[in-house]
């Protein structure tokens, strides 16, 4: 059994690489090492089952090659499909970002598929598809579907794409809709952002927004844990999943307060106004996972207990 | 008022650009001339409020300055986005032709949008993107959102970078989903593919499929009229309507008796097997207008009268 593993080198593709090794298989991972890093890779840079490629999916004819070349004569059983632009404001600013690391990753992984004959895809989408539905529930078939962010917009695209790759060629197509993702190695994301300017300034945190924003936050591990759990039970072959801790999740404040209680006791926190942070940010969260626990899944943290894990972690991670 | 009309030469533009002149307004027509013609702009090619760019949305610079030359002085106020592929089967065997026409048509308009400034966006979507959710009634806020052909992944895609626009900088975007629409001048379809074949051989129409297969149509002057109702009506800043007839639809059995009969009375109508025409045709279609019919908008034409009427007028167009 061998994975292909894009954004192999990234936050969530270290945890994911560990497990399937672990499972006995053998990983290619493929990363552009644009926020990924060899660092992340060290713990199995040497292992007999693993295999990286420094290529970029946008190439496809070097990504292609590389792919075929890293899997030998052995065939490639299945993708886990990670690479994405992961900083939501920087394709606000540029539309061309998400296109080309969002949207175009997902159309060139799913052309090498064609041509290899890869048969079954994982999908790592994003709750940022729902746009902003006020209160309502967010459950797998809920509508209309009105991203607000071209990050959105694009895994929303890439989700497409995916499902007509299923009639026409691919035997198995699961979409993961993540929530806010917490752990190590963190690369970006607001538990890191507020410990690096409490080590930069130890005393004051500057918050956007009022922090009264809320969302559901999973820890990678249990991220993991849930993307395995459902490929093994899932009875579609082509389906959508949000995956995410059963609770109401945490508000802006509350990080704010963990990470000053962790970093720099004693801190003031500084809020801005408004309920929202930025443009493309859903003030709201209503995030059901219903279905997941239908298939028998439970996370080990909840949103909170997630969030002060993965603040030690990071603290830990940044040294201070 | 100056509204720019993308896919200004194709079949839809043609009944529309009529109706926006009709209305006072001056019209801006752009097209790639790969499927629409300069034959069918002839009915207002010497009208003094309208201008014609022969230019490829794909190549972003010209497609841009070749707008900012035809509007001169007068900024324009809105776009009407009909370009698109609009061959199904064709972005079946290639994705890449999708991806160009349907996809990357709708994001460089939203970059000229954003350049410009232009701020309302009038979107010809398409029920494609339901995908096959079987029996359900296809309403606007239904879900999941899989669509089966590349050409309603890239529909969908579409809408998604029209609402994360409409967050970022664009004042009202509307979502038109098109069902099946028929009426001159015709460019392709079930009833110019029927046409053609029986101009060649009068004697017998091989049909795709069991015939039992059952869609919506409108008839195109009927569709305008929608779009045009809705766009006064609607009271969202970012909306989707489904636009269609208030029945259930006829099947392709019906069309094709309609066609033999206009065409050459007689013919034996030859069926193929199984219920689907081709991969990523949807089979069931229970599309819901409610919505639409709520605004208060009403088809002067149900599906089967708009299939006799186009019939004849298509027959016309081949001269059979």
């Amino acid at each position: 059994m061998t994975s292909l593993v894009t954004g192999g080198a990234g936050f969530i593709a270290c945890t994911l690489i560990s497990r399937l090794l672990d499972a006995g298989g053998r990983v290619i991972a493929v990363d552009n090492l644009s926020r990924g890093t060899r660092e992340n890779m060290r713990p199995f840079a040497d292992h007999p089952r693993f295999a990286f490629v420094h290529a970029d999916l946008v190439d496809l004819d070097r990504f292609r090659g590389e792919v075929v070349r890293a899997a030998g004569s052995e065939p490639v059983s299945e993708v886990w499909h990670l690479a994405a632009n992961s900083d939501i404001p920087a394709g606000v600013a540029d539309p061309g970002v998400d296109l080309r690391d969002t949207f175009m990753t997902t159309f060139n992984v799913l052309r090498v598929m064609r041509d290899l004959r890869i048969p079954a895809l994982m999908f790592a989408s994003s709750s940022a598809i729902y746009g902003d539905l006020g209160d309502r529930a967010l459950t797998e078939d809920v509508g209309p579907l009105f991203p607000i962010s071209n990050y959105g917009a694009m895994k929303l695209a890439s989700e497409a794409q995916i499902t007509a790759a299923c009639e026409a060629f691919l035997s198995r197509g699961l979409i993961f809709r993540f929530p806010n993702v917490v752990g190590v190695p963190a690369t970006h994301g607001v538990i890191l952002d507020f410990v690096r300017k409490l080590a930069s300034d130890g005393s004051a945190l500057p918050v956007l927004g009022d922090g009264t924003q809320r969302k559901s936050y999973l820890h990678v591990t249990d991220l993991v844990d849930a993307m395995l759990f459902v490929k093994q039970r899932a009875e579609r072959r082509v389906d959508a999943f949000n995956i995410g801790p059963v609770d109401e999740g945490v508000t802006v404040s509350q990080i704010a307060r963990e990470v000053v209680s962790v970093v720099s006791p004693g801190a003031r926190i500084v809020f801005g106004e408004g309920a929202k942070g930025w443009v493309g940010d859903v003030p709201r969260f209503r995030y059901s996972v219903e279905k997941l626990s239908g298939l028998g899944w439970r996370p080990s943290l909840g949103s909170l207990d997630a969030i002060r894990r993965a603040v030690r972690e990071i603290a830990e991670q940044e040294r201070v």
